[in-house]
C-alpha cells in the first residue's frame, strides 16, 4: 500500500542526506534501460544493461534515456556523474514514494510524478513512482517497473507521427507528463465503473460487503487525490518557469495538460461526494431495515399477547369460574379474542404500519 | 450521466495532442449549422449542411457561426483553417464534458461553458458542453445537440431590438454567455420546486424514495456547482483581461453576469445546507418512528407478561394449591390482574409514554 | 421565502439586458415617494405620487429621494433619466432578491444591501432589498415595502441633531447602511431568545417539533450570513476606494459600521455552531430514551419469562408428574420462581440497570 | 453569556452613531479610577472617584489611568475631552461585548481586547470587555468589574523591577496585553483540568451529564477562541504597524506575547479535536449498551420462548394425547425442554453472544 | 500529554517577561553538557558538567554546544551571556511545551523545533522541546531529557563522513533538523502498523476496545499535526530568509528537508482519513450486529408467539370444547401450529431474513 512506502523512508533514519539507498519495494529483478537519439530524421533505439560513461550525447541529437527499476544504486550514481546530477536528486530518484513535485536545478529541471493504476483484483490504486529529468538535449526517465504508461510514446517516436521529432526535449518532457495523465482517466473509468455497480448494489440489497467496497474505493480517491494536486502545482509551476529549459512554443501544450489534471481533480471530488452520499445511503437504509424487523415484532407480538393472556385466564384451574360452564363460553372467548386482534390490526392500520 | 462523460476521455488515452476525435455520447445525428451575417442595419440567417472555404468574410459584417453537433471532425477542422485555430482548441471542442474555462490565445478567445438542464422525468442535471470562441469580427460556438438556448438571442438579433446589432462580436459573446447562465436560473428554480414538495413530503410521510430524492437533488446541486464556479473564474477573467477583443462598454455588462453566476452559486449553496438540513431531519426521523414502535411493543409486553404470569401460575396443576378452592379465588386473580395492569399503566403515564 | 425570489429571477430569461421588469412579490399597492431637500440650516420633506422631470436639484442643498415600492418600472425609468443611470443599475434596482452588491459608476456609487426582520409568527427571517445610489449631491434609496428601517434617520434629519445635516450625502448613506446594519441586531437578538427556550425545552423535553424549530433557526442563521458576508465585503471596498463621493472623515464612520457586520457575523457564525450542538444533543437524548425504553421492556421480559416458563410445565396434564402430588410441590415451585426473579434483579441491579 | 452581551447592542438601534449608552450589564456600583504617574525613579498612585479637568499630565512622567466600571458616560465624556479622543472611540469603550480589535487614530491607538474567566460553579467562560489607550505619554485602561488581570502589572510597576519603569507607555500597554493572555492559559488549565475529569468518567460511566458537560465545555472554547482569534491579528497588527508610539524595542516583546496567542490557539484547537473525539465515543458507547441490553433480552427470550411453547403443548387439555399417559412423558418433555435450551446456549456461544 | 505540557505556562502568570523559570516536567536529575568543538580536519568533543564563562571560541574552529536538560536557569543564563542572547529566547528555551517557530534575531537565528516518539506502551506519541541556536561560529542545542536523535550527526561528526565537517555551522543546524525530521518518519511507521493491526481487528470482531485505540490514534495523529505543520512554516522560512548565517549551498538541503515534512504532512492527513474511514465503519457494524440480534428475536418470536398462543386455547378449562373430544384434535392441532410456523419461515425467506 501508498502509505507503507512512504513510512518506507525510516530505513534511512541515521545516513548522511544523499546517500544512494533504494527505498521501497524492489519491483524488478534487473533493471532495464533504453536509450533513444532522435532527431528530425533519424531515430536509434538501444537497449543496454549498463550505462556507459562514454555515452554518445552528439550535437543535433536528442536522447531519451528511459530506466525501469531504480533499485540499483549505481546505475542511478553512474547516471549522476554523466549528467552531473546533484546527490539529493539521485537520493530522490531512488526514494521511491514520494509525491509529485519539481525542481529547478539550473541546468536541468528535476520532477517526480506518480503512475497509477487499478487492480481490479485487490481493488487497490498501484501507485509508482515515476522521475523525470529534463536537460538540454536529453530526457533521462525513471519507473520503479515495466508499466505500459510510456509506451505509446515511443511508439510515435518510432513512427515519428506528430510534432514529437522535431521538436525539442521539452516535448518529450510534455509528451510523457501528458501520458501519465492520461492513465489517471483510465483509472478513473475503472472507479467509475465500480461505483456505478455498487450504487446498484445499494438500492437492490445493501449487504457489509458493499460498505467495505465504498470504503476501499474512498481510500482509492484518497490517493488518487494526493498524486494529482501537487501534480496540478508541478505543472502550473512548470508552465510559469522562465526557464530556457521550457520552449514558449510548449507552455499552451502543458497549459493543456493541467486542464487534464483539472478535469481529474474535478471527477475525483466529485466521486468523494458520491461515495460519502452513497455511505449515508448505506445507513439510513441499515436504519430502515432495523425499523422494519422491530416492526414485524411488534405487531406479531402486540396482536398475541393479549389474546393469549386470555386464554391463559380459561386455562386457570380455579374451581368456582362460572365462564366455564357457560354454554358459549369458549366460542365466546374465541370471538373476544378476534375481536382484540382485529381491533390491534385496525390500530396497526391506522398507524400506517400495516 | 455527467460523471461518465468526464471519464469518457480514457478512449484518447495514447493519442497524440491534437488529434480530433469525439468525446462524449453523439447526440445528433447530422450536425447543423447556421451562419448568421450582420452589422447595425442588416441581418443574413444562411443554414448550411458543410462549411464552405469560401466562407465570406466582409468588411463590415459581423459573423455568428453556430454548429449543432460536434462529432463530425471533418467539419470541426475545416473551421479550424478558415479561422486559424490552435489544433489543441479543436480537440477541445469535441472533447465533451469539460469544466468551463477561457483560453487567451491572441487573435481569438476560447471559451468552454456548460448547457444546463434538470430533466424533470429522471430527476437528473443534463448537462452539455458549449464552446464559443470570440475574433476580432466573428463568434463561432458549438453545441452538442439542438437546445433551446440561444433562439432569445438568435430572436433578438432578427428583430434588431436592444444593443446587438451595432454592438461589436465581444457583445454577442456576452448575450450568449448570459443567455447560458439565464439557463441556470430556470434549472435553480425547478430543483427549488422539488425540494419544496419534498420537504413537505418529509413533514408528512417520510419514505426510504425521499431519502433517494434527496441524494438525487444533491448529486444535481453539485453538478451545478461544478458547472458554475468555473465559470465564475472565468467571467471574472474574461472582464478583467486587457484584450482588445473586449471593448470598455462590454465589461460593465459582463460584470452584470458576473453577478448572476454569483447569485447562482449563492442560490446552489443554500440548496445544499438545506438539503443537509433536510437528511438531518429525515435520520432523526427515522430514529423518532422506531423510539415509537418501540414504545409500543414495550408498553403491551410490560402490561401483558405479568398477568400472562398470574394466569400460568393458577393453571398448574398442583394438587394441594388452596387458592383454587376459594370462593372468590377466580373473581380475586383477575382484580389483582387488574391492579398489576393498571399499575403499569400509571407508570407508563408518568413516564409520560402515554 | 428567500430562496424563491432568488430563483424568480427566471421570468426574465430570454429578455435583453437591461429590461425593466420587476423580479420578486409585489409588496406594496402603490409606490411611495418621498423627496427630502435638506441643508446645514434648512429641511423640507414632500411627498410626491410621481417624480416631475423638473425636480429640483438646488445648488447648496442635497436631496435624499426615498421609494418605497420597486415594480413600478414608469418611475425607475423615470429616476433613471433624470439621474442618469446606467440601465443594468435600473434593472438591478426592479430585480429584488439580490445579494449585497457595490457598482462605482463613476459619477455615482451604487449599493445593494438587505433589510432583514425576523417574523415572529411563522418563525423565518423576512428579507427585503433595499437599493441605495450616492451621488455628488443626492442619495436615492429604494425598498420594496413600507419597512421602518430608515424612520430613526429621517427623524433625525427632521431634528437636526447629530452631525447628518452639516455632512454631506456620504454621511447620509451611511446612516443609512448604520441603520440597516442595526436591523440585523435586532433579528439577531430575537434569534438569540428563541435559542435559549429551545434550548430549555430541549433538556427538559425533546419533542419532534423540538428539531423542527431547530431547523428553522439554523435556516434563519443560513439567511442572516448570506446578507452579511457580501455586506461585509461592500462596506470594507467602500471605506477603501479612493472615490471622491466619498469624505476623509465618513471613512472612521464607515470602518465603525464595518465592525459592526462582523460582530454580526460572528453572532450569527456562534448561533450556528450552539444549532449543531443542539442538534446532536436532540440526537443522542432519542438514543438515550430508547435506550431506557428498551430497558424497561428486557428487564420485565427478563424477570417474567422464566418463571412463566415454570408455570408452564407444572400446567402440563401428564399423568405421571409427581410433584403435583407433592405437599408442598405449589409453594416450592412459588419460592423457586421467586428465587428466578430475585436472581435476575440481582443480576440487573449488578449492571447497573436498576 | 457572551452571545447576549453582543445581542444586547439592539437598545441602541436608531440612535446617532457616538451617542454614549452603556451597552451590557452593569457589573459594579460605583466606577472606580486609579491614577499612577511614574517615571524611572518615582511612582505615584492615586485613587480618585472622578476625573479632574485639570489633570496633570507633567513633562517627565508617564500616566496610567485605569477606569474599572464603563457604564458612567459622564466619566467617559471627560476622559474623552482631556484626551481629545474620537466620539466613535467612546461609545466603543461603553459598547461591551466587542470583538478584539484596534484603531490607528494617529495620536492614540485604541484595543478592544478581552478578559476571560472559568467560572468553576456555572462552569462557563466569564467574558468581560477591556479597552486600552495608548498615547504619547499615557494608557488609560478601561474594564468593567474589578478583576485581578492588571494586578500583577500594577505591582511590578510599584516596586520598580523589570524594565516596565523606565520603558514607556507602550511597554506598560504590552505588559498589559500580556497579562490579559496570561490569563488564557488558566482559563486553559482549568478547561484541561475539566477535559480530563470527563474522560475518565467517558470511560468508565457514560451519563446524560456527560454529553452535557462535553456540550459547555465545547461552547466555552467556542468562545475562547472568538476572543484569541481576532487578538491574534490586533497583536500581530501592533507589532507591524510603524505607528512611532511603538517603539523598536518593544516590538520584539509583541512578538513573544503574539506566539503566547498562537499557542493559545492551538491548545484550543486541540481541545476542540479531542471533546469532538469524546462526543463520537460517548455515542457509540451508547450503542453498545443498547446493543448489550438487547442482547440480554433476545437471549432470555429465545432459550425460554420455544421451552414455554413445549410446556403449553402439553398444557392441552384434548382427551386424545397419547404422551400424557407414558411413564417417562413428564420428564422425556423435561428432557426435550433442555435440548433446545442448550441447542439455543451453543447458538449464542458460537456467535460469540455469550 | 502534550496539552499538559501546553496549560503548564499558567505557573508564569504575572511574572515579567524574560523572567527564566523552567515550564514543564523535570525529565533529567542533572543537565548533561558536550562541546563539540571542529573544523575541517580537527574534532574535539568535552563533556562539562558546567559551561566556564571563559569557553574558547576559537577561530577556525565551529563549536556544537549541547545542552540535555533545561530546568537549570543557572546554566542556561550562563549561556545567554557567553552568547549574549536576549531574555526571551533564554525564557522560550526554558519554557518547554511550545509550537515550533523561528527568530530571526540578527546575529543568531533561534529555532524551537519538537521530538516526537511513539510510546509503544502507553499508545501515545511523547513530545519533547528541541530549542536550536545557529550563530556565526556557533551551534547551540538544547532538550529535555537524552533523546538519540542528535545522536547519528555527532557520529557522522566524529568520522568525519560527508560533507558536515566542512561546511558551516548552518549545514550542521540542517542536519539537526534533518535527524529530528527522520524521527517522524520512525513514529509515521509504528502508527502505520498499529493502523493495519486495528484495521484488521475491525473486519475481524470490533470490540469497544478497537474504538479507543482508534482515537488515541487519532489523538496521536492530532500531536504529529500541530508539530509538523508549523514546522514546515519554519523551514520554508529558513530556506528563504537572506539571512548571511545560512549560506546558498544549504539552501537546497533545506527545501529537500522541506519535502520531508509535506511528506510527513501528506502521511499524517492519509492517516487521519483512514481512521475516519475505521470509525464509520466501526459504527456501522456496530448498527449491522444490532440488526443482527434483532432479526434473531423477531424470527423465534415471531414463529413461537403465534403457536403458543394456539397451544394456549386448547389449555382452556371450558367445559363445552367440542375440539378436544375429536379423536384428532390433538394432532390436528399440532398439524395447525405446524403450518403456522413454516408460513413464518417462508415468509421470512421471502423477506430475505433467513
Amino acid at each position: 500500500m501508498y502509505r507503507l512506502e512512504l513510512t518506507k523512508r525510516a530505513v534511512k533514519v541515521g545516513l548522511p542526506p544523499g546517500t544512494l539507498i533504494h527505498v521501497g519495494e524492489k519491483k524488478l529483478a534487473e533493471p532495464e534501460i533504453w536509450l533513444i537519439l532522435y532527431n528530425e530524421t533519424t531515430v536509434e533505439e538501444i537497449k543496454v544493461s549498463k550505462i556507459e560513461n562514454d555515452l554518445k550525447l552528439e550535437e543535433g541529437r536528442n536522447i531519451w534515456v528511459h530506466v525501469a527499476g531504480v533499485h540499483d544504486s549505481q546505475i542511478i550514481s553512474q547516471i549522476g556523474e554523466i549528467f552531473k546530477l546533484h546527490p539529493l536528486i539521485l537520493e530522490d530518484i531512488m526514494n521511491t514514494g514520494q509525491r509529485p513535485k519539481i525542481e529547478e536545478m539550473g541546468e536541468y529541471i528535476f520532477l517526480v510524478l506518480r503512475y497509477l493504476d487499478y487492480d481490479e483484483v485487490t481493488k487497490e490504486i498501484i501507485s509508482e513512482q515515476i522521475a523525470l529529468l529534463l536537460g538540454p538535449n536529453y530526457v533521462i526517465s525513471f519507473e520503479e517497473s515495466l508499466t505500459p504508461v510510456f509506451h505509446p510514446v515511443k511508439e510515435r517516436l518510432r513512427q515519428g507521427k506528430g510534432r514529437l521529432r522535431y521538436s525539442g526535449p521539452d516535448y518529450l518532457a510534455y509528451a510523457l507528463i501528458d501520458a501519465i495523465v492520461d492513465r489517471y482517466f483510465i483509472v478513473l473509468e475503472k472507479l467509475g465503473e465500480r461505483i456505478e455497480i455498487i450504487e446498484e448494489e445499494l438500492v437492490e440489497r445493501p449487504e457489509k460487503e458493499t460498505l467495505n467496497e465504498i470504503h476501499r474505493l474512498k481510500n482509492a480517491t484518497l490517493n488518487l487525490r494526493r498524486s494529482v494536486w501537487p501534480l496540478r502545482e508541478v505543472i502550473s509551476w512548470l508552465g510559469r518557469t522562465g526557464s530556457p529549459l521550457i520552449k514558449e512554443v510548449t507552455a499552451v501544450f502543458l497549459r493543456d495538460v493541467y486542464d487534464h489534471t483539472v478535469q481529474v481533480i474535478d471527477t475525483t471530488e466529485t466521486f468523494r461526494d458520491i461515495l460519502s452520499g452513497m455511505l449515508d445511503i448505506y445507513l439510513s437504509s441499515l436504519s430502515h431495515r432495523m425499523n422494519e424487523v422491530i416492526k414485524v415484532l411488534t405487531i406479531i407480538a402486540t396482536i398475541f399477547i393479549p389474546i393469549t393472556f386470555i386464554a391463559g385466564v380459561y386455562g386457570m384451574n380455579f374451581e368456582y369460574m362460572p365462564e366455564l360452564k357457560w354454554r358459549w363460553g369458549y366460542f365466546g372467548s374465541l370471538f373476544i379474542m378476534l375481536i382484540c386482534a382485529l381491533s390491534m390490526i385496525y390500530y396497526f392500520r391506522r398507524k400506517k404500519w400495516l
